[in-house]
């Protein structure tokens, strides 16, 4: 500790000194608000929070940690919900909020140069006038940056058609972890070599850190239509969800939001009309050229009557469309409201098995005592069981633990997986061995140790130690659990 | 040497020992035609050819050729053009067109599990009745396999919409270079940890061998609409695939066929009617629903005719439809008819480029003297440039070999890229740097050590060796150039 000390001030010196950092943060009181993410189960203390404006002080930075044998740990928003972004107990924050220019848009090639601190709708926003929009749309999206988009490779309601972050993210340069700055895939998207690329996004900043993003841009739709199906049962629900993606449509967003849900957001300022008699609601988005997506309309239509909705209808206007809209993306402010703390879960599930899986979580909640509602990415069979709680009450917050587990063991027994969007993180990392046995595991670390032998970058995150280590020592690499 | 022979004779032993192995070649005869895959000009001579018929026949023989310390090559039809399945003189060349099942059809999940023998058009047929098909459509797709497509990343004309093999495939069963069999990805797409199924895509057999693999399937549209449109110049022609991408439309195929191209394929049997006055031809296929359809093709229509065409007609029957594609598809073919050799070349430029950079090219090859037909993917900046020559002619053979290199040097300077969907293989390993300065090639390599340490599983491929080994031995990793 004696040793440590005069390192630890000698690092946040040099910190200081370099010329393109904004900010750096060590005081008592500053530290506090950075010690986790939106997930806030298991927090840690940073050393400092530095605030860098360039890849060239992102590379000194990480030159500087390097030679004072400190972690670091790269900071978007901290909208993520699996803790990708917790720091590790003395590690070096790195924060890229002022890094948030948007540098070129290239309206014939629909591409924006973006630095990773730009926040998501921020780049919509911009482009709008041009008749384009940043496809990617987490629920976080007003918050959220690209960045921490790149390194969990978030989805959102659009993910159905348009995909996850990373076939929207054209080229990176990156600082690695041995400070040398490189950049990976093409702007034009057409990759030579290794998928480089690819590998990056969804990394959860284990391999590096992104200091720049081309993106792809998208040409905003002729038509958008938005429908609400109102269903007696959860079952008939999935069961018209499962019948639109059989019938050949392929709908923009497919949302699912079951009664608890329903209920939340009517009660709240978020009301959307969502009609509260309904066990369920599915929100459908169509969008292309005006005739196919008539066509389109009267087919979803037709699947939701036959699997006995209560009722069809779809907005009439903008304002109408975006009141829909607003009660799905408010939805988890709404559950705010319940409880003093939410706890988003994230999974994913074939499709066709959704009804059961969500009976199963439901009554594996009820058994507990909890409230859990339930959002779908239903399209995509992602599910986002949501508890709301109260930490305080120590019985209850084990309860919660036990609850967000065996929601993982019921949709992995389903056939499912872990995470849709929201990554792995240290929430999920230990649960990693649910889904891959170490042989599966062995692969992923050695592409870890090719890029961070050190273990220096966004330690603890994503890959679970080696199980002996990890069950030697439950404080490894510096994550504290909360007192329970 | 002494040492050596027994050491291979030994091995071809312990290779015949492996029961699910159908066959081991390794006759003088029987050893000729694996020299080369469809990349002839640089050939290995294997010490054996070997037919396994399961992954655990792939890990034996993994481990048969690690404990005799020598390399191994994976081989699908050898269809490839960048010479991504050259033996290196003295490996073992892993064939795999005996693992050719389809193992399963999921109708409802729209995916198949195959074999990594089983040749591309093969899979799109067996699943026509179920009104499906597989996306990725290279021009060999009646020979090639799923397999070298995943090594390869193949694309084909319908990438444009479609995209190339990586997001056709959900999950791989491989065995790594240690001989371990491992699941990467997931058969429902979602991704958990690293996206190392991604990263195994396209690397070229350098990380590990593919022993089966979960595609997608896609729904075959309602309605195709096949356009000709013919120009009376090639610059005419290159503005109307811009005016049609920049109208929003997003043609299933949009190619473009030169003058010269034209003129082989009506003199062949694949004849199909192009119109052999016209400078370029585009080939524009639309798909979807009948009236979307409808709309874009009175889009196309009027951009092709602002841009001057001569004629637009579209194919009014399936006969028809077929005729246009068999023209475009037997191009390679009629112009097999022109010269022994056929130099099939794969760029890609920025859309924007491409008629300046046809210039260029057409008139470096009027230099030298050579006879250069062009067919691009001309939606995606795809260019195939295609020198028929006689390679007994050494002068003429050195001409092709400079035009090669200028062909990159001149896409590579208007912003391009090595290669759009050929793969790097031998051919152009030695030219990543025109793309790449050695720091970006780097982490390449990183990944490739984590894997391969021993540099055994398809060595020399890919990325190029550091470069001071590279200028001191032009035979390094055990390729031989053919005399000129």
């Amino acid at each position: 500790m004696a040793e440590q000390l005069p390192r630890a001030v000698e690092l946040v010196r040099r910190l200081r000194s370099i010329r393109e950092v904004a900010e750096v943060l060590d005081g008592e009181g500053e530290l506090f608000p950075y010690e986790a993410d939106a997930f806030t189960l298991l927090r840690g203390r940073a050393l400092a929070v530095v605030f860098p404006l360039s890849a060239r002080a992102v590379q000194e930075i990480v030159l500087a940690c390097n030679a004072a044998g400190t972690s670091y740990v790269a900071r978007g928003a901290g909208t993520g919900l699996s803790g990708g972004a917790t720091p590790v107990d003395g590690c070096v924050l790195i924060e890229f909020s002022r890094m948030n220019r948007v540098l070129e848009i290239d309206v014939t090639n629909r591409t924006a140069v973006v630095e990773p601190g730009v926040i998501n709708a921020d780049l919509s926003e911009m482009v709008a006038p041009l008749g384009l929009h940043y496809a990617p749309d987490p629920s976080s999206q007003s918050a959220c940056t690209i960045g921490g988009n790149i390194a969990e490779n978030s989805g959102g309601p659009h993910t159905l058609k348009y995909g996850t972050t990373s076939p929207h993210v054209l080229e990176i340069e990156v600082v690695l972890p041995d400070a040398t700055l490189v950049k990976l895939g093409r702007r034009d998207g057409h990759c030579a070599g290794y998928d480089l690329r690819g590998l990056f996004v969804g990394s959860e900043g284990t391999l590096g850190l992104v200091t720049c993003a081309t993106v792809r841009l998208v040409p905003d739709p002729e038509t958008v239509c938005t429908l609400l199906a109102s269903f007696s049962s959860l079952v008939g629900a999935c069961e018209a969800v499962a019948g639109i993606i059989a019938s050949g449509v392929l709908p923009a967003a497919l949302e699912l939001l079951d009664d608890r849900t329903i209920e939340a957001v009517e009660a709240s300022v978020y009301a959307a009309g969502y009609p509260r008699d309904a066990r369920a609601v599915l929100l459908i988005e169509l969008d292309g050229a005006a005739q196919g997506v008539a066509e389109e309309r009267e087919c979803v239509e037709r699947v939701c009557r036959e699997r006995q909705a209560i009722d069809v209808r779809a907005a009439v206007d903008e304002a109408e469309r975006a009141a829909l809209w607003r009660g799905r993306k408010g939805a988890f402010g709404a559950m705010g409201r319940l409880a003093p703390d939410l706890y988003v879960h994230d999974a994913v599930v074939p499709r066709t098995r959704l009804p059961e899986v969500v009976a199963e979580i439901n009554e594996a909640a009820a058994r507990r005592g909890l409230r859990l509602a339930n959002i779908l990415h239903a399209g995509d069979g992602n599910l986002h069981p949501n508890i709301s709680f109260d930490r305080r009450d120590a019985n209850q917050l084990q309860r919660v633990r036990e609850m967000g587990e065996e929601i993982l063991r019921i949709c992995i027994e389903a056939g499912g997986v872990l995470s849709g969007e929201h990554g792995i993180g240290i929430e999920k990392r230990d649960y990693m061995r649910m889904l891959f046995d170490e042989c599966d595991l062995e692969p992923m670390r050695w592409v870890h140790d090719a890029f961070d032998p050190e273990d220096r970058c966004n330690p603890g995150k994503l890959i679970p130690t080696p199980r002996a280590c990890a069950e030697s020592n439950p404080r490894h690499r510096g994550y504290a659990k909360v007192e329970f």
